[in-house]
């Protein structure tokens, strides 16, 4: 007994859309148009779309604005989207990016495009490139960047490393990301001890402020007031929008940690390619350094896929400021060259283990570090 | 210039260890051990294990407890971890779980278990199936559930459909996931209008309260007030540890949703198993109802994987309390008889869109819904 009705809506649309392009693996260009428009209700409303009618059919409901071949078994289509359906909010706009489609087997997020309302609402990196080079008086050339670790040490172990790191050039000296609140190295007595040590060295320390809920938001304001001169987060651990928000609401330069993202990395054929992934994304939600695997480390990002995270970082996107690629993973001070000639000048350097392995002098081990990474300029 | 160093930690361990078991793609055990080796390490410490010593080298960095073969090419190894690792902090014990290991393509999360002080801690489904039952009078066989949509109604339209799906005997009225704070359809909005409408029909309404930030906890709290029977949230966009900590604090049931959380269902050698990602990573964060697509809807998950998560939502783990499957994704009420027989009695049946092909008289179609279940008792 199936009978036609029509869901509407009453409100009137701004006309103001976003879009995204995505991937979609399919036998011919029929098939790939019909998982189009599959997509194009699946990521709105997700009903029958034969009983909707008026605004709801033709607003609500996503447009495929483009649909076509990209290679065997291959079609790419852009999808638009009504502003409306974001309500501002960062969860849901990625929801309507992404959300029911990350189940579906045969479709890859390629790369998003804001409309200029998103745009002001999501303003994305707080540094940037410009902005992080002015806070930490670099004006160019790549900058260097550690992490402190093991987890199992000291809040005074820990500092009197980053003392000696920074003592020997490195610029950003943040906490590895298995730091979180642990009895060895408690959070707020870290932060105190660390940022106490770098005083007056020039280097910036970003605390690790992973952590449930609120707390996030809560240890990126003590790392501010403990003079911490950064923040780094896991977007993948917290979501996007907590790392949008105190990137917005604390103001300190902020780094994005790969950590329980790599669900999302293409495998087969779904996935969110790492153009809008590891660039994209993390600009719009407000990350300045972005870190990843480079190519050749412990990980298995390729050339190309690092040479999109690159793009996707820089690239011109809404008005939002690039961000730094931090590519690091099991980088060897051997390979600063190699890593320099391929990210170009805007770059953060991250080399962690191999430091450690120069021996116990960890300022003669920066100096190396240094001395390779001027070396290349 | 290596030289020999010890980097220890001052503090002595309890002993309690929790462990998890992965899946590994290698092509001789002589690799999967290194692999196996390599993964205790990228998991703990991130740092070149010949430079720890004592308790860093014993206790802190994982242990590999079991290296085996389970066919060609594939191995499983369970790892054990000092309960120190975590802090007590749930994005922490994810990260512990599969932090960086979520960027290595050979690596896939099986299954978790959990050490006494962690169950604990994370004390799970506050009300589980037996608890749910009680809260909606259904002491025995599935509960009927449905989804308000689409996007673009006002709240009065949508309370209207929840009271006529209500009074057909739908037990569970949740918010599509589209549903967040949008103009057509303000969350306090639709809350008030649709918790007002199911007021004395016995229905439980579930709104959606994936937000950014603190407001997920906020409307959380908002549902509770407004007399809403339950929330729903998508664990993929606002990470588990804000579903474990409204689970908690708030004390609705909770739905757990899908959406966002597809970049880690298995896809070539990586990703989690269904086992872990549907079943106990959200039991673990306190979900009550997990929805995901079953198999033959519009997404590609396996019976062998839908099989997989009923198991890992229902077999004994660590104490804490067994929770409902809710399989849709585009189910049909042509396949209740099928899906009840697959899943047994502790089963929601989600059924959304098919629901609203039966025609404008949703009571009708409710209760048409009702008695395809009952039939199958």
């Amino acid at each position: 007994m199936s009978q036609a009705t029509s869901y509407d809506t009453p409100l009137p649309l701004s006309g103001e859309r976003f879009s995204a392009r995505y991937r979609i693996a399919a036998k011919s260009l029929e098939e790939a148009r019909a998982a189009a428009q599959a997509l194009s209700v699946e990521q709105t409303i997700e009903f029958p779309a034969e009983l909707t009618a008026g605004r709801i059919a033709g607003e609500v409901v996503a447009r495929v604005e483009r649909l076509e071949g990209a290679g065997p078994g291959v079609y790419t289509a852009e999808l638009s989207f009504a502003v409306e359906l974001v309500g501002g909010e960062l969860t849901q706009l990625l929801n309507v990016f992404f959300g029911n489609a990350s189940l579906l087997p045969n479709v890859r997020l390629l790369r998003v495009r804001l409309s200029e309302g998103l745009a002001a609402r999501f303003p994305g990196p707080r540094y940037g490139i410009a902005g992080l080079r002015r806070r930490l008086g670099v004006p160019k050339g790549p900058l260097l960047s550690t992490a402190l670790k093991p987890l199992g040490l000291s809040p005074r172990e820990l500092a009197d490393m980053a003392r000696r790191l920074a003592e020997g050039g490195i610029h950003l000296i943040k906490d590895d990301h298995s730091l979180a609140d642990q009895g060895f190295a408690p959070f707020e007595a870290r932060l105190e001890a660390v940022a106490r040590a770098l005083e007056g060295t020039g280097a910036v320390y970003a605390p690790n402020v992973t952590a449930p809920g609120e707390e996030t938001l809560h240890r990126a304001r003590l790392a501010k007031a403990a003079g911490a001169g950064a923040v780094m987060v896991a977007p993948g651990l917290v979501g996007f929008d907590r790392m949008e928000r105190f990137a917005r609401e604390v103001g300190l330069p902020v780094l994005s940690h790969p950590a329980f993202l790599g669900g999302f990395v293409p495998k087969g054929e779904g996935g969110i390619a790492h153009y809008a992934l590891f660039g994209q994304l993390q600009r719009l939600a407000g990350a300045d350094v972005v870190i990843f695997p480079h190519r050749g480390g412990r990980f298995a990002f390729s050339q190309e896929e690092c040479a999109e995270i690159n793009a996707g970082l820089k690239e011109p996107f809404a008005g939002l400021a690039p961000a730094f690629p931090a590519p690091g993973g099991g980088m060897k001070l051997s390979r600063v060259a190699e890593i320099h000639a391929f990210y170009g000048e805007d770059l953060v350097f991250l080399i962690g283990g191999d430091l450690y392995r120069q021996g116990t002098d960890l300022t003669a081990a920066a100096r190396r570090f240094h001395r390779a990474v001027r070396g290349t300029a």
